[in-house]
């Protein structure tokens, strides 16, 4: 069943499906791609009874995701459900559910299940989980991409409209590139983080995923919320930019544009570039190591305390339940010391105001969202380089507070598709909506 | 000789006095106030010369500060003269003059000298300086405040116009309430930092110590300027909102004002609130614990790592330069780690979203600027717990980026000043100046 949001909503209004038609629908693929290790946990019959039946009594034109399923991925807490944040022994029974959850939820959306993703939400890949490593959409041997990976799984194999992840390093982008979605990784603080299982505090977005930039812009209206009790939320102030018919952008320059080998990807890029230029840009090299230099801090620093402060008791006290991989990422964590912090910080302020000068100068700047793919068994061969190679164009973001958004940019011979990123300064999230329609002539 | 702003530049204009009439009046003033160990260095003739000169072919309209004399704490550089910090070891020549004393320069100021401090600006006291104890200008016996000390004291004793200081902990504010000055400590990143020795650099801001309100707002106006080079530098953004007729104001509630046993300044304290309440307005209690508790990170955690990453090469290579006082507070800012750093952000950012709230629902905080003031002996008897007393009302500002204005309270019955402090959220100069104005019937 196609469940994009204008169809079903247009069909609800019109009467010709019920919210058990479409239910019935999603749990039938759900059964059939069992295999992708999608799901953590799916709603049960009586776990969906509230949702249907708060609907009841309301008029789909009054709610703007009225029947609309989406999924959760499960480090983000969805009331009286277990969230695992994909470590078994860490579950617990949500109490209430996250802030944006609910948000959704009051606008009429059903959720669906709690998706799978890398552990703590630590990792680009997709495979860090003991409830098995989740498969591409397109081509199975292939890694999703993570950490949102069965979040962004769901919505391209038609089991959510739209799914929310998280994002610190790359999680709400990267999964979307290799599943050939819309990724919107907002603003630092403008979509609520209460009830999220933090990864690094001070950085983590809550991100959203569909196949369609109409909806995503849908979803973001509703679950952009300014939430007094999250202690990193931001009031939202719209940019109210449009995209022009005359713009600059800045990519970056060749020496700096990594593919790992992956000449498909490098021409793809290419041809984004020029398709931007066919509708007015004029692409501008910039040097692209205030960016480098800033997301090497992600894994290299302070931040990695952060994630350790998250799982303190789990990797103190019983570290043997913590995935490997994720384990050797975050350990160590509590070595770093507060001279670390403060240098760190100088060099991002000291980026940031290259960031001010860069977007007040372009439009936005293009990034491919990365450079490669890789197969399950290579990541699993050599789980933490190939990993860094998948966040070269998306570990600085957040720690520089810039927006982003992720969109597909077509398709390698053997089917795989490829995305790019459109990157612009916080809070102008209509500007980067408005650049992406011009792109995929929406 | 009246060294007041607009009185000297009319004479300026009227062609009345000579900026040589000024500072041969300043000199004498400084010879005769030798005691108060107010400069660590005073310009030469010779050094004066350029500043001189290039006012020569100037017309004293064009220029907001023409020939005012004003004088530099000596953690601020100016070009070719010795900044020491306090510190004879640490002395250099200044290869250029701050961002912020090239605008004041530009504007027609004139540099006086450089001015004790407590030393690496850390200290409420005045007394933490190889070059003497600067003395209070009312009565030598007390303390003039600090770590500003010598420029407020250079103000208050007719030898400046105006003065630089720097507020990390309350530096720009305490001294001001020691000596019957008005002390701006502006939004963090307003007034540029460039060129200036760092005590926290994070927190660090540059503020301006005058005798009247419409000095410090034609300083302000001229030091307010955005300085790409300076990594922490904010654009200002004008809040245009000026003293209303009927407003309410926070005031500590009762339990949590100290004054540790000074009557007097709990007697002026109350006074302030009823002038204010004279004026129109309504004061309420509000708990002070978030304050208090934000206040007390300052000197138990992280920011005393950026004290000690400011002088690292000293405090590590060579101890023994270093004040006993300063280095006692200083060492071990190495020992602290990033999980500290981390706990004491969201410690801020929690305390930041009650800001918000405060902020939202009251026009202004009024505080007494310390809750006393001790005589140079008793400081020198016990100088940290005395110090801690005087950061009482101070320590949080920079910490929860809130902007403030202290201000001349009324004199104790032995004749020393008493100061109230009015407090705002970030970027309400306008609002502290009017309500300040409102306060003083000036």
């Amino acid at each position: 069943m196609n469940l994009n949001i204008n169809i079903l909503r247009k069909k609800y209004i019109d009467k010709i499906i019920s919210i058990e038609d479409v239910l019935t629908s999603i749990k039938k693929k759900i059964k059939e791609t069992k295999d992708h290790n999608i799901w953590i946990y799916t709603l049960s019959d009586k776990d969906l009874e509230p949702y249907i039946k708060n609907l009841e009594n309301q008029d789909p034109k009054d709610l703007p995701l009225y029947g609309i399923p989406f999924a959760i991925k499960d480090n983000i807490d969805l009331i009286n459900i277990p969230t695992t944040a994909a470590c078994k022994e860490y579950e617990y029974i949500a109490k209430e559910s996250a802030y944006v959850v609910n948000e959704l939820i009051k606008a009429g959306a059903i959720p669906i299940g709690k998706t799978n993703l890398d552990q703590f939400a630590t990792g680009l890949v997709g495979t860090r989980s003991p409830y098995g490593e989740c498969k591409n959409s397109i081509n199975p041997e292939y890694i999703s991409g993570g950490s949102s990976s069965g979040s962004a799984v769901s919505v391209a194999l038609e089991m959510a409209s739209f799914s929310l992840g998280t994002d610190t390093a790359g999680s709400g982008r990267v999964p979307a590139a290799f599943n050939n979605l819309i990724g919107l990784k907002a603003t630092k603080g403008v979509i609520s983080t209460s009830g999220v299982v933090p990864a690094c505090r001070s950085l983590d977005c809550v991100t959203i995923f569909t196949k369609t930039l109409e909806e995503v812009q849908a979803v973001f209206k509703v679950a952009n919320s300014y939430d007094e009790k999250d202690i990193y939320s931001r009031k939202y102030i719209s940019s109210c930019e449009e995209a022009r018919n005359d713009f600059t952008f800045a990519i970056p320059k060749k020496e700096d544009l990594k593919f790992f080998g992956d000449k498909e990807a490098q021409k793809l890029f290419y041809e984004a570039v020029e398709k931007f230029e066919s509708l007015g840009g004029k692409s501008v090299e910039i040097d692209y190591e205030p960016f480098n230099e800033s997301a090497n801090l992600l894994y290299s620093g302070p931040w990695v305390t952060e994630r350790f402060i998250a799982i303190k008791d789990a990797i103190t006290k019983t570290p043997e339940i913590i995935n490997e991989t994720v384990r050797a990422i975050i350990s160590g964590g509590d070595k770093i010391d507060a001279i670390n912090y403060f240098e760190s910080e100088y060099t991002l302020k000291k980026n940031r105001k290259i960031m001010d000068k860069i977007f007040a100068k372009y439009d936005f700047m293009l990034t491919p969202t990365t450079g490669t793919i890789y197969k399950i068994k290579e990541v699993n061969a050599d789980p933490i380089a190939l990993n860094t190679n998948l966040g070269y164009y998306t570990n600085f973001m957040n720690l520089l507070d810039l927006s982003a958004i992720a969109v597909p940019a077509g398709f390698r011979k053997n089917g795989l598709p490829f995305g790019v990123t459109i990157v612009a300064d916080n809070f102008e999230e209509e500007k980067l909506i408005s650049y992406s329609s011009k792109y995929l002539g929406v």
